[in-house]
């Protein structure tokens, strides 16, 4: 089985209107999507974020969970905080990837409104069981990854539909939902 | 098939040390988790909260994404926040969906840690389509349900255990994979 990890896009992202933009860090996606992570053994969660006085305020989160007081208060925040790795751009992340690995990691990325071909949940999960190679799931905050990140890309994952038409999950609830119906696939008793 | 409410509650819930204490509200919990209803088709997403002071605060929500100044900038929020409804008590929710559909509804209780029997996400999903009474899942804040609540659950649902050890989700994560789960039972094409 090929090692999992995912990356949280803060740019290049969309905003409302469809600018691309540089999204700021939202705390509380870094503390549930950590959780998530954690839960279901991902090898690494990346934070994707180029702008300085942004990126120190990422370190400061995670010095305060896992060095701090923070840590002491709540070991398992800590424990969730430990696979978090702050990079200035999705290249890096896939470096870094393909140095821990020896293998560039197939790049899933994750559009709430795609409607181009996509690789079904099955599908991704028996790539990821059947291949040794790393896969990074990409996903985007603000409004949702620019359309250039499609060229970084190996694969599109398959929009989450739930019932009827309303589909404005936030990341935080995607990245829980994509994570536990890949773990459905890959880790079946 | 039955219909599905879920209730998020703020009273009776455990602290970090156990005791039983009226949670504060988070107004991210609201935001997240009336998408994730809204996605999943749920009928009515009870907020139970027994505080006057901290219900004042969820009517000001509600009013700012549904009347004012939020629902004009995001419609697509104003839709989800359509289907709260405030409580201040289980038995408050759970009398108001007999009002509804002249049925007791089945009562959910989820932990996160429970050992003792509980029913399965095929079980329940199955439960749900062939009896067409309704079903009322509960979520707790802070660190989790009381203990008592189980007096009033016809059913424990399965934890959701991901892989390896750690099992530290948030409310709004759990209600997200939770409901996904479900759907997929109770929506298969």
């Amino acid at each position: 089985m090929g090692k999992l990890y995912i990356g949280l896009v803060h740019y290049p992202v969309k905003n409302k209107r469809g600018d691309i933009v540089t999204s700021a860090v939202t705390n509380l996606d870094i503390h549930d999507i950590a959780r998530i992570a954690k839960t279901y053994d991902v090898a690494g969660f990346y934070i994707i974020q180029p702008m300085p006085s942004q990126k120190r305020l990422v370190e400061w989160i995670i010095a305060h969970w896992t060095e701090g007081y923070g840590g002491e208060y709540n070991p398992m925040r800590a424990a969730a905080f430990d696979i978090i790795r702050l990079v200035e751009s999705i290249n890096d992340a896939m470096d870094e990837i393909e140095g821990e690995t020896g293998r560039i990691p197939r790049v899933v990325g994750t559009w709430a409104g795609h409607s181009g071909a996509v690789i079904g949940y099955d599908t991704m999960g028996d790539l990821i069981v059947s291949d040794s190679g790393p896969t990074l799931i990409l996903f985007g905050t603000g409004f949702g990854l620019a359309d250039e990140v499609q060229e970084l890309c190996t694969h599109i994952l398959e929009p989450i539909r739930g019932i009827g038409d309303y589909n404005h999950l936030s990341v935080r609830a995607a990245a829980a939902i994509i994570l536990d119906r890949l773990a459905r696939i890959t880790h079946t008793d």
